[in-house]
């Protein structure tokens, strides 16, 4: 039974992240600043992906839009963070949690686009709570103040894909559904990743 | 031989759009909107990729990251004016172009990053081209307006993916391979597709 860095605040996330991956975090915020720029790219590709294969759903393609827009823009704000502490872009291998999320979706439609959207917003919804606890811990009271600032966008950002997913398809499956996959979302991250990323 | 709407007034295009594309797209005003919107999500999709496929190129990932978020912002305005219309967002059959464009990227780097860049460069090129002519023919004050607002981000993005080129090839390297692909390029557009579209 591992620590937990806080009680657990965010709806969605059935298990909280423990003071583990915040104490490994913290002793190495470049990396972990490197691969958060990696996630915004991600976070912006998912949003677009979506809207390229639900072309003609309006509420869908107008609310992807606005996230793909606002993901850009925070993967532009870490990569300028990045240059000042003079940490060069490269490729980082990315933790199992990513993948192990996409199995979860479903090949077949509707059911594809309620798992797409679900896991989005578990996503988001670890994001936001990662980015506070990094907003809390980080000594730097500068970057302290960026993750912060990043964490409300991150929140609206799962209630976005929450909205969306009770849009196309009733409260109850989308609970159902959410219930499963946010059990998965927390095993994933149950055992510490030993290289230190947003979501080790 | 075909007329030309205007003389070839655009660097890069070998040969200018016929007066027969501009009488199609003003007669079919709404499909060309609607394709157009598809046009700009493509448009952030191509400069997401490249900077996914080359994420230690600092240059190509800061330029990259400002033409994907001025595509979508273009995205979301075109898809105003569709509802504006009442023209409900759906899929549409993609002209011969782009594929016929993306055929001609060789598989092997460097070759394929210069490639990328430039069919990018050529595809920015004709959308400024035929903006441009939108603009002078619509019969709609206000929405020749608006095409007249978007040729010129197109301009600048032709000019950005020409600059990368130019950042990580030798000028005669580019400049030899744009006359390539320029040709093919216009060769691409020199049979009206019977479908109305902008790269049609
Ligand atoms: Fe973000
Ligand atoms: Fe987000
Ligand atoms: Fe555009
Ligand atoms: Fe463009």
């Amino acid at each position: 039974m591992v620590a937990a860095a806080a009680p657990a605040r965010i709806q969605f996330l059935q298990t909280p992240t423990s003071q583990a991956w915040v104490e490994q975090a913290i002793a190495h915020l470049d990396t972990v600043l490197l691969d958060h720029s990696h996630c915004e790219r991600k976070a912006a590709g998912v949003a677009m992906n979506l809207m390229c294969r639900y072309p003609s759903s309006e509420k869908l393609v107008r609310a992807l839009t606005a996230i793909a827009q606002e993901e850009l823009s925070h993967f532009e704000l870490v990569n300028q963070w990045l240059e000042r502490r003079q940490v060069p872009l490269q490729p980082l291998p990315a933790p199992p949690y990513g993948a192990g999320l996409s199995k979860q979706v479903r090949r077949v439609e509707p059911d594809r686009m309620l798992d797409s959207l679900l896991v989005a917003a578990l996503i988001e919804a670890r994001s936001h709570e990662r980015l506070g606890l990094l907003a809390a811990h980080c000594p730097e009271p500068e970057l302290a103040q960026f993750f912060h600032s990043l964490m409300a966008s991150e929140a609206r950002h799962y209630g976005a894909y929450w909205v969306l997913a009770t849009t196309y398809f009733d409260r109850a499956t989308v609970n159902a559904r959410l219930t499963e996959l946010s059990a998965i979302e927390s095993e994933l991250l149950a055992t510490l990743h030993p290289e230190p990323r947003i979501h080790s």
